[in-house]
């Protein structure tokens, strides 16, 4: 585990690296013209300094993981492509990241995101947009600027990969807010997971696909070790769905608040299995709570209680676990034995465990 | 200038059954396995049509003339490709462009759009933020459901086009929305046409640009032909701003109102080329109307007077003209004569005097 905390520390720094390199802190006409070409008429430095590059990296500075990137250089290891040669592309899942919880904060109408407020409550909601959306696009110069080190074949695939993530990835989000408005009625639990799998799953979906094109993998290595990708997601929804049902203490650490997806009648996993596997008066009393968006203290704690009658809690915990493994799995006859791969293997481990 | 409308309307058709293909009305899983593959686990139909199809097709639904895919058309005649071979791509500047309408009038708070209110005022902002998004995305399918129609020198180059104007409509965008915040003094005319031709002129650009592309066209033709698109969507901006200081008849066509963007303080064209023109007085007198976003008839008649007074209006229909007649007159020589040709310059015409 102190290995893979190493690992991603280590990485770390070659990835803002790259993405200091393809999107500087402050932006200036060198950079302008590298990025976008000779202005026909007149860049205003000033503005674009002040909507784009300082609420951007107000964003990036605030810290963040950068998993993403590190599972697309451990499976580029793990498939034996050089690592030197693609690591221009993890801007593309980790901008593109965070560009979408900046987007989906706006979404939400949230007010804090890791530790300071929110993009919006900071800049204003027309500049978070617009800077969570380039976040979106400007990774995109990882490929025009590498256009002449892969064959044409290798970059089409790897274009498609992130064209099909990013259609997906609001294929997803759609159904979260559509859920959100209240339409929540008799979710199954196979539409929660291909929701988690398209919402949360999909940038990491897109990490892993890249690394396995740009390795020159196999489609079907692809689309199964793709799959971890996804199903790493969806875990990490199912988790991070738990916690605001767990006990208080958390609740600092998450930024979650205790009770908050009981208030908001999220329906998680937990609430799910609960709703299925319930007698008709504990299901009925459940929805009842989760419909009066309460904040009351014993209200939210008599809901809990139902669900951990039937180990929901459990339920859940082991359906992310077993996820992944399903998914590892697949994918392992496709990768051959290797330092690399062990590594992959204890990342995608430590991922489930400690919900990075 | 018959003609012109006659083949605009005649294109509507076939650019609406392209994007109708692309994402119909009504989404059923035969067309989400089309678009986006079986589902690893359930796709919710109710969910995806309410805050996808209906918003969306609600949107699409109101009109719009189509005219960069039209562009797109006329300029794959004038160069001898396929109209029917490229015909899957008039959904991309097409769709990106309401997408990108429908989150502009999110930025700025806009409530009617074409006789309606505003999408986010109809369905919400979190889906109108995600539906005017999704339809930056979606038109990508055209590459991923055509790779096998292009040799895949001209795929790439196709994709380059798409990337690289996605990223600068960003950057225009940023700086239109920076000037709107009062960081809008001094403002020099150069970069207002910048902020156009990213902010307006980046999508019919694109449309251009892929034309050629798609057509086999040469680096030189895409670069001047793309041109073309550019300050097509420059001399729209400058045009549609002059709108609002004209007479109050013209308000009920274009949706906006008598005086709105001297209410707004905006620097448009003919308020940079008047504060660069007038006398230190009248230069004083503009600047003090402008600050006092003043919704009082008589202060806003005095601050188009001392614009009159200096010819703005005139001067800056005159430039709108003269930029779209400089690039006409680059690209000329790298269209073989034709009678595809002769439509593309009467329609480039249409376009600036009739502002379509």
């Amino acid at each position: 585990m102190a290995d893979i905390m190493r690992f991603l520390e280590e990485k770390k720094g070659l990835i803002d690296g790259e993405i200091m390199r393809y999107f500087p802190k402050r932006l200036d006409i060198k950079y302008l013209e590298w990025a976008m070409g000779k202005a026909a008429y007149e860049y205003d430095l000033e503005a674009l300094n002040g909507a784009l590059a300082t609420p951007i990296w107000d964003f990036l500075g605030r810290g963040g993981k950068r998993w993403r990137p590190a599972l697309f250089l451990l499976i580029t290891e793990a498939l034996g492509g050089d690592p030197d040669k693609v690591k221009d592309f993890v801007i593309i899942p980790e901008l593109a990241h965070e560009g979408s919880i900046m987007i989906d904060d706006i979404e939400d109408k949230g007010e804090m995101r890791r530790g300071r407020p929110c993009t919006h409550r900071l800049f204003g909601q027309d500049v978070a947009i617009n800077a969570g959306s380039i976040m979106y696009f400007l990774p995109l110069l990882a490929f025009v600027k590498n256009r002449k080190r892969f064959d044409e074949k290798t970059l089409i695939r790897a274009y498609e990969a992130y064209a099909e993530e990013m259609i997906r990835i609001h294929i997803g989000q759609a159904t979260d807010i559509y859920w959100h408005k209240g339409k929540a009625s008799g979710i199954r639990e196979a539409q929660y997971f291909q929701m988690c799998a398209y919402k949360t799953g999909c940038l990491a979906r897109m990490a892993a696909r890249l690394a396995v094109v740009l390795s020159g993998g196999s489609r079907e290595q692809e689309e199964k070790i793709g799959r971890i990708g996804e199903n790493l997601g969806i875990a990490f929804q199912i988790r991070d769905d738990l916690l605001s049902l767990g006990d208080e203490g958390e609740k600092f650490t998450k930024g979650k608040g205790f009770g908050d997806d009981i208030t908001e009648g999220k329906r998680s996993l937990a609430v799910i299995h609960t709703l299925k596997a319930a007698s008709q008066q504990d299901r009925k009393r459940l929805l009842e709570l989760l419909d009066m968006h309460t904040t009351e203290n014993s209200l939210i704690r008599e809901a809990i209680g139902i669900i951990t009658k039937y180990n929901a809690i459990e339920y859940a915990k082991g359906k992310a676990r077993e996820l992944v493994e399903r998914t590892w799995k697949d994918a392992d006859p496709l990768l051959p034995a290797s330092e690399a791969k062990e590594k992959l293997h204890s990342f995608i481990r430590f991922a489930i465990e400690r919900d990075i």
